[in-house]
């Protein structure tokens, strides 16, 4: 088998087998196929695209490139959430100790990654003694005990896909649908899923803008799975303005804590619902989502899903304290509000400028090497469709570094759009993608 | 400029700029852009295409890569001839002392190249003392004196285009039109021409199949020329028969000597006569290609272009005699007749086969390495429209390893069709484009 056969191959339109995804993906992962060669590949890809049964394979050949987990020592269904990244969402937070009280085990190994906040293993590490760093073994252990465990991720679950996506990233081939959701999902195999639950946020501050591209992205990733014997289920949901009102590390944790105790944002507990009454349905626990809707809602009031929260949190070494006094957190040194210019309705927050906000407070890494400042973000106090007066609190912003304080909130109040009429209510779900409904 | 950026603007089909374009090209061959991103890059154009203006603007900027010659001091109007490559081309042999025996210069650096049979440079150099290697002073004191001088390419001309076809090469890039007509030209207008006159070959035994592919590769390098201010005239010629009797580097200078004689096989009379026409009329010697066909004709005719080609082996210390005496060319060992099996008609001869057959021969180089036999290859005895009675010869082989003779020999005979009825006249020079009829 010659790559270059394989590149005209799929410049000429034509259907890879098995066997030849296989090979590019191994050849590339062992350095047996240069660059150059993979990247006409992809841009080769990027017009003729993918069949399902070849984006199938990609993904399988990822997932393969490296350690596969093997949960199977843990008992009982082992289900995955992912969400494609969106500003304010602390989804994870709520979800895995939710999720796990209803005795579901969640088994998560996360990257830090980059972006407008830290990921999920950032935001446990604004909670004093958090460790992040369990060997495999306590690891299972404590998945067993607790039914949740959340850890930095070590070695390297499927390496082609980093590798391939670092090339795909210099050579503009990042935005194809086919080579996203094989990524995502290539990822989500090498962690162990059986089943996955993904969440496609569309918006100003997600990656897919319309919601075309993200129906067709969950489509994708739900026939990946169909095919490669994962039980997958995608909601499209809404990022056009922020999820929840807690933009950074430490406010994100408080918010998180408030949704565990019944509280919290309407629209962060209506999608953790959502997204919990599918895995725990998955699992098997409840028979559909409305019923796993309704019995994680009495986890949240009735207390139980707090307890595992806190229960999660001595089992790592946090300081379970801070579930009772938020001041536990870490505090930022400066804090900004901004004010109501006029009286009206808030229109549109732009989600991407929020974001940029919270990276200029010092929430979030522009390279690996950046240090995340816990305590930095802003907390909206407005959301879409809201009536504000002139002279009300929109926003806190809030940081230990009050260098950029003075743009990050020029900038924030340009993502506040202020006009005379009420706006329609925003959907935050705007969709369900099943097997069923490919 | 970034070149994430440029991948990015082709990959959407936007036109690039002229300083865009320059920035690839000298990025690349400064090695300031990496391969991955070229190929990339490569492939998208080979998706949307390049505009007239684009492909004019990449072929000058593959030309500036290196040096450029300097053929001003050689007095007279500098006229350049390519021909896309065909099995048993030799009318750059003729060409030459044709063209500059009316009085036009004829400066040609030549590559050696692989191929079925060697280039221009591999078959002077079966002539017995022949000096291809001559310095930059004496290429132009002799180009003074006798107005013709072939040299093997020395330094590197287009170094740009050297690379990005090697790149190409392994990225399955290499069939796109503007790409090799960019390729062609730049390497031309390297060499220093002022105009140039195209043979774009077509046919089994041509890179170019079909007539559609060969009008536009004809139409697209005249374009360039236009573009570039170099006066371009491109024929589409038929390469679906070896052009001649003979396929061999030695039996090639013989034949190219009898054509210099006014004898000679018609095809090869003829194309010389057309190709050599546009350029002393590009030269401005003629006013019309009729008139220059019928001047060249006569200096064939009158013994001049002989006259002049004994005088250009001469300055090149190649040895006269055997221009009356053709067995001092290099002679084979073994010599071997293809007989006919039946009677009828030359149908086809299947021009990519018999190129394999001189090949196999030892006339061609598959690797740089190669060494040439230049006295391998074949005489045709018949031709397309033929009649043949059984047991005819159709062809004679020449080698001095017999090893592959017999395996030669089977695929000569597989590419002759022999058929009942008289086919078709086939028409030699397909067509003509100008700068008027691009």
């Amino acid at each position: 088998m010659r790559m270059y056969d394989l590149i005209k191959k799929k410049r000429l339109g034509e259907e890879l087998t098995t066997e030849e995804i296989k090979f590019i993906i191994e050849g590339y992962t062992a350095d047996t196929i240069p660059d150059y060669q993979v990247s006409a590949w992809l841009m080769a890809v990027f017009f003729q695209g993918l069949t399902p049964r070849e984006t199938a394979d990609l993904t399988m050949a990822m997932a393969q490139s490296g350690e596969v987990l093997d949960l199977s020592e843990i008992p009982g269904p082992k289900v995955d959430k992912h969400s494609t990244g969106g500003v304010g969402d602390k989804t994870t937070l709520v979800l895995a100790p939710l999720v796990a009280a209803a005795g579901v085990p969640v088994a998560k190994m996360s990257g830090r990654g980059l972006g407008h906040t830290g990921g999920t293993i950032d935001k446990l590490e604004s909670i004093r003694g958090f460790n992040v760093a369990i060997d495999r073994k306590s690891f299972i252990e404590q998945l067993k005990t607790t039914k949740v465990a959340v850890v930095a991720q070590t070695g390297e679950l499927a390496p082609a896909d980093k590798k391939l996506y670092a090339l795909r990233d210099v050579t503009a081939t990042v935005d194809n649908i086919p080579l996203i959701s094989s990524s995502i999902m290539s990822k989500k195999i090498a962690a162990g899923a059986q089943s996955i639950v993904l969440d496609v946020k569309v918006g100003s501050g997600a990656f897919m803008r319309s919601l075309e591209d993200a129906f067709a992205l969950a489509r994708t990733m739900v026939e990946i799975g169909n095919n490669v014997g994962r039980n997958t289920v995608a909601l499209v949901t809404d990022m056009d303005q922020p999820l929840g009102f807690a933009v950074g590390n430490a406010l994100e944790v408080a918010e998180a804590i408030d949704t565990l105790k019944g509280q919290g944002p309407t629209d962060l507990r209506t999608l953790c619902l959502e997204l919990g009454a599918w895995m725990i349905t998955l699992a098997g626990v409840t028979k559909s989502a409305a019923e796993g809707k309704s019995y994680l809602a009495n986890l949240l009031d009735d207390g139980t899903a707090l307890s595992k929260f806190k229960e999660f949190l001595a089992a790592q070494g946090g300081d379970v304290e801070l579930v009772e006094d938020s001041e536990l957190l870490p505090q930022a040194k400066h804090k900004l509000d901004l004010l109501a210019p006029r009286s009206g309705y808030v229109q549109a927050i732009a989600a991407d400028e929020v974001g940029t906000v919270a990276m200029l407070l010092g929430a979030g890494r522009v390279t690996k090497e950046d240090c995340i400042d816990a305590a930095a973000g802003l907390i909206l106090h407005k959301k879409m469709g809201d009536p504000v007066k002139i002279g009300d609190r929109l926003a806190s912003l809030y940081t230990n570094n009050e260098d950029r304080l003075a743009q990050a909130k020029e900038i924030l109040m340009n993502s506040f759009k202020i006009g005379e009429q009420q706006p329609p209510a925003k959907k935050l779900i705007h969709g369900l993608i099943t097997v069923e409904n490919i």
